[in-house]
């Protein structure tokens, strides 16, 4: 089952949208909302099942679903969490400081507490006010979850996840290491982050949900061209159970809480640093790896972060090249 | 006007209650909860001023309200921003653990993004699976703001604020260290706050605020004896415009986000670390700033970390003695 949110107030109007994101069908008499339908899933997601086998089988009204028309699922959340579970992604930020990566970072999951009232549409702009913030976009996976009792689990966290979806990740570079060296975390460099059109149940995700993880390659493109093609369900230090449950080990999350994967980021085959697309390589989600390898290779950074009109767009496919998620395809401006 | 949310489903039902917190008036045929209110306040406000009215002019029926039927007046919400923004209780911390302190402190407000997904009601237990890792009251004055664009200033941001109400930002000291060296903030550390009963417009304070702050003692009690005595208006070196100017700075916030002032610290009269009030002085809304005078003065810290069945209280009176946002009053359990 795939859902979405139109454009309509500050929540959005619910829609249950087709497989191949042609058709959505109104879900308004079921639940006005998705945080409604996260908030009564257990009574809510059945009817919603129901209305996704009609509209399968054309038995009910339908219309053309444009992913321009989309707000983010959840255009506000009651909370959002963001993990960094591809540790080789820390790792390799630390290495071009010459910072050493503390060990415990491969067993005990950075995460921090995201802003999460109001989230950007997959085809909204990115408001980019100073171009010297540093501009970046962060290519990851997310998760919604259910309730989650504290100190729940890894599997009973898992089992709380309602939905997988993709988010742009929207970073201000320049604002982060003033942030951090206070040791509170991101407020003022991370501004709203950008959703896929659609969230997805896992069982409609088959075999590409397994272990907690998504198992496709997170597909980036910068201004047209190949950006980054690396797979989600590799070199994934943390699956979203264990994420999930580490966010709940002191309190309980409430129903519609998002937690993201972090930057997306493979090894290269050498188990080095990944290459670019254009080297053979799988390329980056984000430009501050892509600096960092740089930097790495040549001694400084040479690609610049976004500048306004630079367009990102981040989407996954299924085999036959369709769309799964719907794609964030965003303008900096 | 002062509000509040009984508890009803997850985000409570809105009541307007009466100034003496004797007596509430339901507010459902204006708005069913208080973030709708938020959402919509320059339409709904003047309603809710009218209920006011009619309920101080016994016009109307009315219920008597119990502070122990109320949920947190936002039971969740899509935003909870937290300062610090007494930075001489910050300063003191330091000095206990020996690190200095940046200069930039003094000018640049630390501030981490919270949890707010589920918040306690007043009289909610503290739930606490683990007594090891030290669980701590923190007293403080919150606002809640309407929408406020990114780049807002300082005025704007002032303008913006709609209610002003007190919480206890439960922390557990001891998971303090770990997440805060990560430097991506707080996760763990901090489970769910609670809020006082209800939550007040800034005209109805009068001369209590100005100034960006609430001139009044926070009154805290830790089980029964006097804790704190501290005036929210002295020591305050950000004032609330400049923390919400602060979190607006490269983002839009959301009606209906909570901002935090921090613990409320004042300095001793001689300019020292502030006293027991049982040796005379104004006391401590946290137990980690009385126990960093106690290391500075013995050396060790002496008083222990909230037990379970250890009970807080977290109020603010009137001239008479009278509870203006009601008690926040809590069992650790």
């Amino acid at each position: 089952m795939k859902l979405a949110s139109l454009k309509h107030g500050r929540d959005g109007r619910l829609v249950v949208v087709s497989d191949d994101l042609a058709w959505y069908a109104d879900a308004g008499h079921i639940c006005a909302t998705l945080q409604g339908a996260l908030d009564d899933w257990e009574r809510v997601a059945p009817d919603l099942a129901v209305l996704a086998t009609d509209l399968r089988n054309e038995a009910i009204p339908r219309e053309r679903f444009h992913e321009h028309d989309a707000a983010a699922p959840l255009p506000r959340a009651h909370q959002w969490l963001d993990g960094s579970a591809y540790v080789n992604h820390v790792a390799l930020v630390r290495q071009a400081r010459g910072a050493e990566m503390p060990e415990s970072f491969w067993h005990d999951p950075l995460m921090y507490q995201g802003g999460s009232d109001g989230f950007l549409g997959p085809r909204d702009a990115i408001p980019l006010a100073d171009e010297s913030w540093g501009c970046d976009l962060e290519g990851e996976v997310v998760v919604v979850t259910g309730d989650v009792p504290p100190g729940a689990t890894r599997d009973e966290a898992l089992a709380a996840i309602r939905l997988v979806g993709l988010t742009n990740d929207v970073s201000l570079r320049h604002l982060i290491p003033a942030e951090l060296a206070k040791g509170f975390g991101f407020v003022q460099s991370k501004p709203a982050s950008a959703f896929s059109p659609v969230f997805v149940t896992p069982d409609a995700l088959g075999d590409w949900w397994r272990d907690g993880k998504l198992h496709r390659r997170l597909m980036v493109d910068l201004n047209g061209a190949p950006f980054g093609r690396a797979d989600a369900g590799v070199d994934m230090t943390f699956d979203f159970g264990t994420l999930v449950a580490h966010a709940a080990k002191t309190r309980a999350l409430g129903a519609g809480t998002i937690v993201g994967s972090g930057t997306v980021s493979n090894r290269d085959a050498d188990g080095g640093p990944g290459r670019p697309v254009a080297e053979g390589g799988v390329g980056y989600s984000c430009l501050a790896e892509l600096r960092t390898v740089e930097a790495i290779r040549s001694g400084e950074p040479l690609t610049p972060f976004l500048k306004k009109g630079d367009t990102v767009r981040i989407w996954v496919e299924d085999d036959r090249h369709h769309s799964v998620f719907g794609a964030i395809e965003q303008v900096v401006g």
